[in-house]
């Protein structure tokens, strides 16, 4: 038996783990792309939980990198990147649920090379940026276009990268607030996240009816922390299988792995990201693993572990996970209501 | 001969300084506050460069907590705080342009004790909060009804503050995102300044056409930082005069008075938000000034004046200032084009 | 009367505000500078408290920098930087008392042009440094030679400031650690507070036996941040007043003036500098002012004053101030034993 | 052949890899432990390059902290926590050299339960402390004891742990400050980081004539960022091999296991400690084993990985680090001279 039958997606979601309907969102279908995730735009999808979706996504700079010596001052204009597909209306969503996204797969699209990779003015962890603002010369501005195969990331001719994906934005609507796709924050958003690839379900709270999910932001592979700004950011086809689990009140996005869970905070500065990741994960084993709060709090002081998805974006984020062989059986009682 | 005359709303706006129409948006012209700021609101008023508005402002409260018994945390709902008036739309803003808010006056409005403070739980700079996240219990929450009037702020027995007002929240919108009312960013927002006060002059980039003018959030008097989370929130009466200055390109807000020339930055750590501050002051030095910006970075270090708005909110807002006595006169090039 | 008369220093001081003898620190008795604050040095100086001493201060630079095409790289060593006048051990100080110093003048030494500012390469706040590595040039290495007199500070051709000293590193030695003097702490070190200047008060919380006043870094003037990273650094002659209140703990230093009482927190991220300046002086109001604790951090945001010392050194300082005017009487019991 | 021998510490120390004698630094020899790691201490040992010592290592409290009733607030005393073993003078070690520190096995000492976890009021990353300042109640002050042996941490009927042991707190002597054995920065000190475990070997710059090696705070089991504030802390029998490598100028320290290069840093907040790694590590493929440095921040970008090591103590610790097999070998001129 996968472990996926025990997972939290399976075990309280609507759908039980029984798959529906797979549709496919194609550029095509999606027409224009979005850079902000808000309550304010039209849908270009509606399905059941349970659905499978298979999602053509855009590479972060909507594909306009083609060549090494395009310049991304020239090619991209804020606050118009980061393209998401979406809003999927999500049937019987409403604030106080979450919906699940599991990522069946992640595969590259279009032609060799694929990946692109830049040094962007004043982004990137070890420069001026806007927000830190300094009177210091921008760095190069830099364009590496890379080839990406399902096997492998060929970033140089002396390094060859394994090919890891996983999805860097991922999120439901925030209830009133329309935020650009370069920020992630508790609606869930650009957190950059090398967990959340293939096998990884992603739990994101409902705020308003319908859920309204975006997704976007492909890299074939991330290091901790994305410290020059961007991955290997390329266009894909990836499978997500979506669910709704009812009456699933959380305050920040959520992961679950075959070994691990996960809460997930986006702050500056960085601690307050990691204190937001780890204080949910010791609410969340009190709430519904039956761990008294304090007692939590120091056994993770043991056995925690900090995923530094990026500190890059407008808000930086951090995961906060634990080895589920500690955690025994969920409650009984949060698997009705938690 | 007013400083007002040689301010730059009144050198370089479109209306010259000449007062347009007055204008009166009442509560009942406004009907529905709003709790974003962004593009997809309906506009209440329209008028033209120059006008004046009558604008009648809840209280960050919308006027729920009317005793020092009422609980916010039982009357307040996140995230629909901090009402908003607007958006007015000045006829010609455009993207890359300026609209210039002087605040004429600011008086109190409805009954006494007309104001407001309270401890919210997890609110303010000395607790934990949702962003900085902590295990601790909240504060205790409290409420205080202030008697005010236009001169004093009666805040106890034993201490009586002077009657000096500013509005909390000012903004234009942002060209695509529609942020909440309590977070302050580079289109302005919940900055919280007390130099916001009467006979200030705010300058605000506009992003979206017709610029989207919201406003609200009257204090009758803050500290520096604000720190309990809240001022002596109240109903006001809020007369503001209006220009538009074509083709001036500015990143941040920027505040002029009669003795000083400030600019604002709103950022995570505080550090960050006075960074931006300093940059862009620096870079307006140099820019419109003809200070050499070597110069006008090392005088700042001798000369510069720095004002904590808050470092409570989402963001927290700094400002760095500069007597004007050091300045000198304008470039006569940017009068024309900056 | 003087309002020195009602001071802290004055009412519950050893001396009583009576003064002692009046001793000389001039450069040749100092013979070698200090550049860490600790109790593993040895004392140049023993006073009683009520006593006077006139001090001859260094330039932050030693002097160093002479000429403005001398670059501080070359001729500047880290971490013999900020020279300290001192130890000067206090009679009857011990560990759980206060040292109060106030300043009576600052007058420049030297010969025209006195006065030095320089941006070195890597410090200062607006660019990268060591603490906030980056990967960008550093900024221009420029020395900036300034005239100075007891009335004005001759910045340029341009701008001409007012003469308004302070001294920038004021402390007394930690208990077991032996800390640089750049970097300012709890025991206080290079604070760079502007309020420091004549006239001022500052208590400074006694670790060990004899309390260890270190003394160094005068400023001809400075704005608030120290944006460049330095100020107008010159060699002066400082008369300094120091007494000794017995049995005064306090965790941070503090400072009063005429009008106002300021307790100073320093740290990074300069959020935390605000908090611990806040926090401090919330309690003080309370344990010494007979406010409760909640009404102090209520009022104080209505009225609290924040001043940025420094966001350049290892630690950042802010002071939070209340003014005198709403406190009424100390505390009866205070006076004795607080 | 083992990885060892193409370590760095073989490669370019002065012993190359011969071990020469070993010492025992029993708590007897110790004597007087230490809580400063500073210049102004006397020597315990002097060794050789290529030698080993056996340290017998006191935990984090002392051993103050016997039963689950005992009260940290009441048996310890600040500043004199975490004690230090030390300090050991290296032959030959020079300021610009490089002291190796191999860790050859960590084991516990003493009769069970010989773990110690705390939550000590005020102290940890989910509360207000001394630097984050805030009118919140502590947290409660709780003592666990806990039965570690060579296989495993038994952390409650519920939850056992693997045994993974490391040296919190390691460090050579900053050049004139005396540093307070709580914090970590460039000279080394309370890194806590889980990778300073047996096998790896950790790279410390010499700034004084001797280096002067401290080392103590094993922890039985650790987890990322030590949230709660402690670890599981013991007394240890530590088993060092020291190495001195002659003329490598670095500025933080640096860990080397038989997988990965790690450079370490330390500040507040916590993003500037991680820019100090990545930067270092940068330069350091730069430098040292060839790559372009943008090749290297771009590279980083998609296969660095992070470890916060703690976020807790008055500066927090992280490592950035890169795989080896990405590395290829090292530049010929850097063995020889760096």
């Amino acid at each position: 038996m996968s472990w996926l039958e025990n997972s939290i997606m399976y075990t309280r979601g609507v759908a039980q783990g029984k798959q529906g309907e797979t549709h496919e969102l194609t550029t095509e279908r999606q027409g224009k792309f979005h850079y902000t995730m808000g309550p304010y735009s039209d849908p270009v999808l509606h399905i059941q939980p349970g659905d499978r979706v298979i999602v053509e996504t855009s590479d972060a700079f909507e594909g306009k990198i083609k060549h090494e010596h395009d310049r991304p001052s020239q090619l991209l204009r804020m606050p118009f990147l980061n393209p998401q597909n979406g809003p999927i209306m999500i049937a019987g969503a409403e604030k106080g649920d979450v919906v699940a996204v599991r990522i069946e797969s992640i595969l590259p699209r279009g032609e060799n090379p694929r990946g692109t990779c830049c040094m962007i003015p004043r982004f990137g962890a070890l420069t001026g940026t806007d927000l830190t603002a300094m009177l210091t010369d921008p760095l190069p501005e830099i364009t590496r276009k890379i080839h990406v195969d399902e096997k492998h990331v060929h970033w140089s001719d002396r390094v060859t990268l394994p090919y890891q994906p996983h999805i860097g934005t991922l999120s439901l609507s925030p209830e009133i607030d329309s935020i650009n796709s370069l920020t992630p924050d508790n609606h869930g958003g650009n957190m950059d996240l090398p967990d959340m690839g293939p096998g990884s379900i992603t739990y994101l709270p409902v705020r308003s009816a319908g859920g309204r999910l975006f997704i976007g932001d492909a890299h074939a592979c991330q290091g901790d922390g994305e410290v020059c700004g961007t991955a290997v950011e390329f266009e894909s086809t990836t499978t997500i299988h979506v669910e709704l689990i009812k009456n699933w009140s959380i305050d920040w996005p959520r992961l679950e792995t075959e070994s691990m869970l996960m809460a997930i905070g986006s702050a500056r500065p960085l601690e307050d990201a990691t204190r937001i990741a780890y204080c949910e994960l010791i609410l969340w084993l009190e709430k519904e693993y039956g761990f008294d709060r304090w007692d939590a709090y120091m056994m993770l002081s043991q056995c925690g572990k900090v995923r530094l998805g990026n500190f890059v974006d407008p808000k930086y984020s951090v995961g906060a996970a634990i080895d589920k062989k500690y955690l025994g059986p969920v409650l009984a009682s949060s698997k009705v209501l938690s």
